[in-house]
């Protein structure tokens, strides 16, 4: 290991972190973008769950260890994390149902306005629910329109009801300027959604603050909730008095427990939860927070950055920029948490890095993703990772045979 | 206890099976209707799903556990256990949002009709959902039309485009005929949807042999998911080239890690997944599961109609009959696997069962259910209860101040 990596690692007030999470030996992960590592206080929170409340207290848990409100218990710890006062964030169901309730919701709150406005390159589920909304609204009423990440401004015109952006791209791990695209989406009388997946627990985000009307966002990721946690939403109080969802099961009843034959939807946010849920995985998030507990998200963002730019700088320095290209960008509030290289043979080299320890994702067609997560990877980690690419690179070992194909899933 | 409940334990072929599960010293557990009791199999399966599987092998599980199929797997361990041929069950979300899904595709598939037909009298999560399409999608496009129990058949108009019933009622315990129903619908030109989920894993259910159209059912009660376990739906192949439903997330994408542009429905019932799924959660219903192959549910209804038929015997010979109403049918055909009393004190009756260590529950306004789960219950049990249920009647117990009020959430 070099000693420039060992001295940042020294010198890193965060470096402690890392023994709150369980993580394999001789492994480094740089995939917390896609599925955060196990803090070890979820170990020991879900076999609580499980083996005492569930196994010994069984249905009295739903009280007597409040599972009832897990979904606000949740939200309300992530609040703070994304800039949001209480009463507005509920834990409950996946990004893209949520997702489905709050375009709903935007398409009802902007009254004659049909457009729900994205970019091509965000994830897609984003574009795939407002096309299942449209298709199932009628395009007189939803219609999704996409255009380039440049041209959104140029595109909001009257008729588009909200704007729906990820705050960092999925691939690129270029972040937007979220207070300038909700200032001209407002501008242009429409509501924004933001999706916060690969920004939400890496960096600072205040929802409040920039005025933003509703968001999602991912539990597994910078969250570590664990594989398929459940996700968030957020919904601004001002538009609790009219905001309305579709899925309007019984635990956004005013009064679930009355078995009314009339759905009330409770106020506030509370009436985006639908169904019961998953109380083991949802458990598992809420001991998975407590580790921010230890530290400011503003501190993240600092190692984060420190991080990516090491990585970037060892890529520049060895001169491996003559066959990849960095597709992150190097200006700090443009970026992310993850370095996206993109490489003509991504698929073999990605699995010629995972072959080597050092655990990274393929996004097809040709990048290759090197997640950060300032919580658990060190200097070390990015010194170990460009020290294996180098090697890869020089060896051609990416070239491989085993790699000649890529399987359908991934 | 009496000789009679010993005798019956005694020759009683399942009651080995009580040694699967993890049930707390003195307790008589009679609410599995609303939480199933913990499988002793499933601590061992969230522990490795969790400590090795994502702590360990971190995101390579998805392929290398398969976490990526657990939803067709758990789909399909179901299948069997409702009567249904492979391929056209899916574990997903809660019944909720798959009722969501599903009363969409019966709008849909069922051109030029607009009304979802149920009755007054079932769990109010399917009315709310049906309310939250008509309100989203208009009244001229769908709309919930509610009749009592025995007007079903009457009022099969011909623009009914679905028939939505539970099949046993989660308060009175009573069970609807499906054949009956099923065929009377379709005579009608409308589809049919059976909640499943106080009927599923205590009874025999033959979606395919009745000609069922869709069908969700939960994984909590009688599967012994675990809290809010995920729930499944079922979508009969004769409906899979035409059934289309709006939540089109990003894994029921026929190629999810293609990342392409527009969303292409996956074959079968494969596209009613949405967004990631919570493996954790799947992974303990998934355990549960395993417990169902060492039984047949033709085995378990045998054992459930005697357990309920002892403990109505009981509430007839002490008396109770007297002062308690049992509003679950005498005939088996009738009868799901609850007994439910229907009380003017009920709510202080439900309090001092509990009190008493004999776990019921309360269903507004005036009902206590006793529901009995075959996998764990005993003659025994049933005798317990009756023995304390009578001794709260005799001494008022139920009557103490403390039962005075009724909390808002319960």
């Amino acid at each position: 290991m070099s000693d420039s990596a060992l001295a940042r690692d020294k010198a890193d007030s965060l470096a402690d972190l890392k023994e709150l999470f369980q993580l394999p030996a001789g492994v480094v992960y740089l995939d917390g973008n896609s599925l955060g590592a196990l803090p070890r206080a979820v170990t020991a929170a879900v076999k609580d769950v499980v083996e005492h409340q569930w196994g010994d207290d069984l249905i009295t848990s739903w009280n007597a260890h409040d599972w009832i409100r897990l979904p606000n218990l949740v939200g309300e710890k992530l609040a703070p994390l994304i800039g949001a006062a209480p009463g507005q964030v509920l834990c409950s169901d996946s990004i893209s149902v949520n997702l489905f309730k709050l375009l709903a919701t935007a398409i009802e709150l902007n009254t004659g306005r049909r457009i729900i406005l994205a970019v091509d390159e965000d994830f897609p589920t984003d574009a795939y629910i407002a096309q299942g909304l449209s298709q199932m609204l009628g395009e007189d009423r939803c219609e999704l329109r996409r255009v380039a990440a440049q041209d959104v401004q140029a595109a909001l015109s009257d008729d588009v009801a909200v704007l729906m952006l990820t705050e960092v791209n999925y691939r690129s791990g270029e972040r937007h300027d979220m207070q300038a695209l909700t200032d001209a989406a407002h501008a242009a009388g429409a509501l924004v959604l933001w999706d916060l997946a690969h920004s939400a627990g890496v960096l600072p985000i205040e929802l409040d603050r920039r005025g933003v009307d509703l968001a999602v966002g991912c539990g597994y990721k910078y969250f570590n909730g664990g594989p398929g946690a459940p996700a968030f939403l957020y919904v601004n109080k001002r538009h609790h008095a009219r905001a309305r969802q579709p899925l309007s099961g019984w635990l956004g009843h005013q009064d679930p427990f009355a078995f009314a034959s009339d759905y009330e939807a409770a106020g506030g946010v509370q009436h985006y939860q639908a169904g019961t849920p998953g109380i083991i995985s949802m458990a598992a998030l809420n001991a998975a927070l407590d580790v921010f507990q230890r530290v400011s998200i503003e501190q993240l963002r600092e190692k984060s950055l420190a991080l990516t730019d090491f990585f970037i700088e060892g890529i520049e320095t060895r001169g491996l920029l003559a066959s990849l290209e960095c597709i992150t960008p190097r200006e700090h509030h443009r970026r992310g948490s993850q370095v996206s290289l993109r490489y003509e043979h991504a698929w073999g080299l990605s699995q010629a890095l995972i072959e080597a320890q050092v655990i990274v994702d393929f996004r097809a067609t040709d990048i290759v993703r090197f997640g950060f997560s300032p919580l658990y990877n060190s200097f070390s980690d990015a010194q170990k990772a460009l020290d294996v690419l180098e090697e890869i690179l020089v060896k051609g070992l990416h070239l491989d045979d085993r790699f000649a194909t890529r399987p359908t899933v991934t």
